[in-house]
């Protein structure tokens, strides 16, 4: 079963799992079931399940498969298959690989989501075949991927691609930047991820902020939310304008900072929020094409993700040891 | 003389070349020699003639030293040879590798000197063995070179490591931020780059600004540089104290940025303007400190330079080729 892998995609919503042909990176079968308990027991539990159910499905036994490959959302300690830090999960600190091999019966390969979705697009997605790639994903939070010299590059201790927690708003005099989800204040992901825009609206309009949102999200401001702000940019709404204004800003800058740094081929966006407001996605577009520097800019490309939900098990069934 | 390899560092001051023992790093000779004639032919022949000097001092032939490495304050496109931009030598597009290879009358890599530094402090310095490291100078300009999974990382075209030109002042209503050497405005070299340095203390003191500098500098604000900053600032002097930590701020900021998404275990300082003041050189540690994400400041270690002036030959000699 050389040619065959597994691949798991465990995402606070939803766990995923395929069984990838390598060489044409076909998904042969592919099976998924919502999360229910988010303890580490229970999610391995599940995790091996939908697994024997892709790999019944293929007609193979995935004992046969060798090494699992897993993407998981949270920061992974090296190789070691401990996951440091899973908000979506409340975890901390979890031997997830040793927990995986148990149910699995199978040695698994673990590591960060959006590193294991990189590999997946670099491997047979929008960036296929290339050697120096940076994916930016912004849904509910922001994060990225790093392909550099061909590999997946994690870093000393395994969470390289933080993306979302660069400073984009550092404190000033007189400024109080937002809190993130991690503890610290003025990441990116506190300004641009999905759940932190929505918060934000939330707040501004409970604040008197004018603006259609209100009446776009059926005058409760508790259910406005990205969708809305792009909805009201395209009419011309000054407070979404300035909003998206401001998001690109920073994504813009961050992204710009990373091309100027690393010199990628590609940059691949993905993600609900950017791709599903076309009016930030080409701010940000225009953002990084004035910040970055013209040697970098040369030869750049910019795309969208081709693999959406399918990258995170192709990745991770196509994860070198 | 497999164990032997030639290594060039070419500067827009000085030439230099030394013969390297691989496998101990120990520089057996080496030689150098003032730029006059910054012509590409000129620096050509200046490169074969300390390379023949240092090769003699070492009593080998260099033509049976294989491929030589170089490094080179400029923009090295890829492993062409081609010298994309190289401001103090006032370069575009010079074929260097293929004048240098006639001139020597042996293959030669030419790559950026900041990289080549890199790589020879990471295989003999300040980053020894270590395999994702972030070499930062601040000297007359601002730049990095990346250890990325223990490889030389030059990016998709070979300008990565631009730390110099990412956005540290993006523009604002009402603020124009100060133009770079390379053309853009805003980039973090504008601001931390000692030139600009000094260019900006001698602007604001010939407006009138009140600092102690002046005096330091004899009275003649056109002497002013990064040095009576540093001496300024040990004195408690209000304008100096705030230009540190504006420096330091914008520093640490890129710094940091480039260490939550990287997660390098090292990040090597280098050059003369940081490692002269060493109050700059604490606030920059202090900002990288408070401003990269708790996840990869641990295990972070920030260290200085090791090998000076010999990181560039040492490196050049030692590149893979």
């Amino acid at each position: 079963m050389d040619g065959v892998g597994l691949g798991l995609d465990l995402g606070g919503t939803n766990a995923r799992a395929a069984v990838v042909e390598r060489a044409s990176g076909r998904i042969l079968a592919a099976f998924r079931s919502a999360v229910a308990d988010r303890s580490p027991a229970a999610v391995a539990e599940l995790a091996a399940s939908v697994a024997r159910q892709a790999a019944a499905a293929a007609g193979v036994d995935p004992r046969a498969l060798g090494t699992a490959g897993v993407g998981v959302a949270g920061q992974c300690l090296g190789t070691t298959g401990v996951v440091l830090n899973a908000p979506n999960f409340g975890w901390r600190d979890v031997p997830l690989g040793e927990l995986l091999a148990r149910a699995l019966g199978q040695p698994v390969r673990v590591a960060n989501d959006l590193s294991v979705a990189a590999w997946g697009e670099r491997c047979f997605g929008a960036a296929r075949g290339l050697s120096d790639v940076l994916l930016v994903f912004v849904g509910t939070g922001v994060g990225s991927g790093l392909i550099l010299g061909g590999r997946l590059h994690e870093g000393a201790r395994g969470v390289a691609g933080e993306l979302g927690h660069v400073q984009a708003r550092p404190p000033g005099p007189g400024y109080h930047p937002r809190r993130c989800g991690c503890g610290a204040a003025g990441c990116l992901e506190a300004y641009a991820g999905g759940a932190n825009i929505a918060a934000r609206v939330r707040e501004e309009l409970a604040a008197g902020a004018h603006s259609a949102i209100r009446e776009l999200a059926g005058g409760d401001p508790s259910m406005a939310g990205p969708v809305e702000v792009e909805m009201a940019f395209t009419k011309g709404d000054q407070y979404a304008v300035a909003l998206w204004e401001e998001v690109a800003d920073l994504l813009g800058t961050a992204v710009a900072s990373a091309v100027t740094l690393l010199n990628p081929e590609r940059v691949v966006l993905g993600g609900g929020v950017l791709l599903g407001s076309p009016s930030l996605e080409r701010l940000v577009r225009a953002r990084v094409a004035s910040l970055a520097s013209r040697s970098a800019l040369a030869g750049l490309s910019i795309e969208r993700t081709r693999l959406g939900d399918d990258a995170g098990v192709l990745g991770a069934a196509l994860l070198p040891g």
